[in-house]
């Protein structure tokens, strides 16, 4: 990044250029290959650091980080598995520092923490693959949001959206968790391909997926020029409830008439469903219940709504369920036997039920994670805009 | 990632759910604020770090690393400029090794090194900035590639692109550098941002720009399951060529005809620019010279051919200058008095102006970086497709 970098690119830029007398490739960083997944499934992890004391791998298919070991070259290496078909986030910790995979394109867009992902493939391709099927569109836009700031928000357009021009679709408001981005559905969550093998398969209606970017107040405060909260333990309860109240303010002020005017979307409540992971879905929750009017399809990914918090926000939701029933066409809550959230997420169930209020439910195996988000994005969609 | 963090997310969310009744934010990773951008364009940098014993920042803007020092809590910081406005990239050396910050999301999307983006405004704002003015669409796309692969493209439509639906427009294939990926020129060229600015000031076309990835041989291994070249120093000049031809190839016969299948462009050469950086501004010259049919406008970015290898490979286009320059629009050459390609690429100016080959050129200070890459966009995408 500074001189010392930039002398060391030319250098190997002119070696190769005596060679070459042609464009070619100065090399950068480490030249290692990283992760490399092996025909047994087993991944081989690399990290060229020849002054590091000690390198360890920290991914989401292990219990507990894995000691890497150097080689002459000074690169560690670890190799781990078989490990289950899935995609992965993972980094390195080097002597206690938390770094990306610089080998590696795939990353975790995220406001906080930095992590590479490993694509391990199933034998038979899985329901996140890049398949030779009919591909939609990720398209990255800006609508006008709240407080003189500009939104961004990625949407997914379905195949043959752009060939039909008559045809008009559902759309699915999804939201990413806590911390992470309106692109975390699409680079993490694979959402596109989830849907470009579904709709090849006849298992999900086309539709439009609107992702928003979830932590308004974070982007307002940058664009304005505000402060941006340094001790986010300050944040109180009230503080967390008008924040995600800001948030259903801003997807039905300016983000659901943005993608009305600018796709072609179904205006009403029947075709529109929205969902959320974590945070997300504690959003989803507060922006279905309070907004009955607009969406019919309701999905929370591993997050709920407390019994005290629906008595004093959303109280005839569950205190009339015969009507709620007869509005919402599902209302799904999943989580994963491992999660942290797994208790309350259950609760939430349970007090769904004892009020009548109709859901259905699907409890995994794993965590908190992403790997849990496109199974239930895969179970979600199937079931979306079906009569 | 492990069960440790699991652990740490956790326990605070539950002290948060102890307060809340509701769905909140658990914190993740350091609560740092970094970067920080100053009323007086000094810009302070944060890295929480208690175990590390020294830290640097290394950014584009500075010389030499800048060390940081260490507060009562571990957090690291420095604050320096004031800092040229401008979009740079940075990131820190902690004991020793490169990280992105933790507390950015702006990332360089890169194959190798890992860095973090600090945008520092104008008192005005800058051709780059994000502006009250319509917005056209950044559209990630799958394309049908070579060798039973799937190749993936960013597509700019410009504003208005939807809405009118008879319009046709003029396309500019935009190819980035050594390592960099299809992303590098939206995320940190930001050509998205730069084109809705001049094209609400009357000073360039709505045009499409087409981002390819131009790495092909990597991709094609990855698909396919062959081995990428784990020491990238066995690639000769041959191997080189080979690549650059091999782009050429996938750009001709299938980027162009996915483009013109599923978007609304003049599929003819007057209405065809080629342009790159680095790499991509050889692959640029390689595209463009042997394919003089399919590409009018031809602007290589702090980049050239020898003119060994322009005798070699395309000895018609300086034999018959006149030819050349009745057929091309423009041939733009632009490079940094501190790159170090800065003299290879004189040299091919005055090769050019020694064979009457006709070109522009413009040779700004600074390096090899995205800041001139940013000048560079905004300068030719002024000129192209005007008669």
């Amino acid at each position: 990044m500074n001189q010392q970098l930039t002398r060391r690119i030319g250098l190997f830029w002119a070696v190769f250029c005596l060679y070459n007398g042609a464009m070619a490739q100065p090399p950068r960083g480490p030249l290692v290959v990283s992760p490399q997944v092996n025909a047994d499934k087993t991944v081989t992890f690399r990290y060229q650091a020849p002054q590091a004391k000690a390198v360890e791998l920290s991914a989401q298919f292990e219990k507990a980080s894995v000691p890497m070991t150097k080689d002459a070259q000074g690169i560690w290496s670890a190799t781990v598995g078989p490990v289950k078909p899935d995609i992965y986030p993972y980094n390195f910790r080097v002597d206690g520092i938390s770094v990306m995979d610089p080998a590696n394109v795939a990353f975790f867009p995220n406001e906080r923490f930095k992590a590479s992902l490993v694509d391990v493939p199933g034998d038979t391709p899985l329901i996140h693959a890049l398949r030779d099927v009919p591909h939609g569109s990720i398209n990255y836009e800006y609508y006008p949001s709240m407080e003189r700031t500009t939104g961004s928000v990625v949407v997914y357009t379905p195949p043959g959206y752009d060939q039909n021009q008559a045809k008009k679709y559902p759309v699915y408001y999804l939201i990413s968790g806590t911390t992470d981005t309106e692109e975390t559905f699409f680079k993490v969550g694979k959402t596109n391909l989830i849907l470009d093998n579904l709709i090849a398969e006849g298992k999900a209606k086309p539709m439009i997926i609107v992702m928003p970017y979830g932590n308004i107040a974070a982007r307002v405060s940058e664009q304005t020029g505000g402060q941006k909260p340094a001790d986010p333990t300050v944040r109180d309860g009230a503080d967390a409830v008008k924040r995600a109240n800001d948030f259903t303010t801003d997807l039905v002020s300016n983000v659901i008439p943005y993608v009305e005017k600018n796709y072609r979307a179904i205006a009403n409540r029947e075709n529109r469903a929205i969902g959320g992971f974590s945070r997300g879905g504690g959003q989803t929750l507060r922006a279905a219940f309070s907004n009955m009017d607009k969406f019919a399809w309701v999905c929370a990914y591993s997050s709920y709504l407390s019994p005290q918090e629906m008595e004093r926000s959303y109280p005839t939701i569950v205190s009339n369920a015969g009507n709620t029933n007869k509005q919402l066409k599902l209302l799904w809550v999943s989580v994963g036997s491992d999660d942290f959230l797994y208790k309350g997420t259950v609760e939430f169930m349970d007090y769904l039920k004892a009020k009548k209020v109709n859901y259905k439910s699907l409890i995994t195996g794993g965590g908190h994670t992403w790997m849990n988000v496109k199974t239930y994005v895969a179970e979600t969609t199937s079931l979306l805009f079906n009569p």
